[in-house]
């Protein structure tokens, strides 16, 4: 997966085109999992752009910088913030194949949440489970 | 599944009672995925109901309405919030099915997260895997 | 699962340990469910424990005790933020298996979340699907 700006990306196609054996797929699971502690995988809208803005600028509240709690802070002020969202929004998700294609809500998207300032290139792993 | 007030309603019940199929499988894992954006899937306490009502007093402090930051907002104040606790709480949720029944603990219940005022009926798709 | 103090413990190796039949395992998912509802299971950073006692403290801050909203407070002040923790951070994870392993990143490892003072022994049902 390309190096991200932090922030929330629709990522389903990018996802799927890489996926071609999702087509044999007639009925199954699609688990992604993305090997980071500081990013995460989620499901939200996939039309309006406002909405992906509006989880970054809630989670930036919810899951500040530079709480006064925190003792985590040599890697950099996102850091354990990034760490919390990871957990609260998850490391996978599993979509529902059928007929081929994934099974998703008219309204559903995949979302890459990249909670670094710098995160880099991030690595998701596919495991197609079906038949 | 039958359209339901905002909140968290108890719902093993409604499902199980749609997946005869279940009693076929000796072990496995039974996959839920809710089609929508502003509901969810969560599994919590099966006994008091205030830990229902409770979860939606807290979730409507920790994701509130009209926050200052929103910009999604023409689809009505609930809406920017269901999204946020969509994905903190989850599209989906998967349960190991045993001897032909889900095995929950003692206390597990399947919870959906009706987080629109007038959300509707709502899609869940279930997956059995196993044999 | 061994009883652990309130807050987030690394177990993967606790886990592993128990799960001979991994390396056989070419192509697959673990699935871990943990069956409590004041307990949780997360993946996060298997290096410096203060990630562990931030999201302790960060967790507590944004589900406290003694919320005025909360009603079902019976089982004691540490029960209801049990529960929205447990639904916040989930109650099960899945993880690719390649090779005979975990396919976690470099820096991953399986949390269990204890949200009890007193939380006793925890069960946590693994489900291994692959060939």
């Amino acid at each position: 997966m390309k190096s991200k700006p932090r922030g929330f990306h629709l990522i389903t196609n990018e996802v799927t085109n890489q996926l071609s054996q999702l087509s044999k797929i007639r009925c199954g699971i699609l688990h992604l999992f993305i090997q980071h502690t500081s990013a995460s995988l989620t499901i939200n809208e996939n039309a309006d752009p406002t909405v992906r803005s509006d989880l970054e600028a809630h989670f930036n509240k919810f899951a500040p910088e530079n709480a006064d709690y925190y003792q985590h802070t040599y890697e950099g002020s996102d850091d354990m913030p990034a760490h919390i969202k990871s957990s609260i929004l998850g490391s996978s998700i599993s979509i529902p194949i059928t007929n081929g294609q994934l099974n998703l809500g008219t309204w559903q998207g995949i979302y890459l949440g990249e909670h670094r300032n710098h995160g880099g290139q991030r690595t998701i792993i596919a495991t197609i489970n079906g038949e």
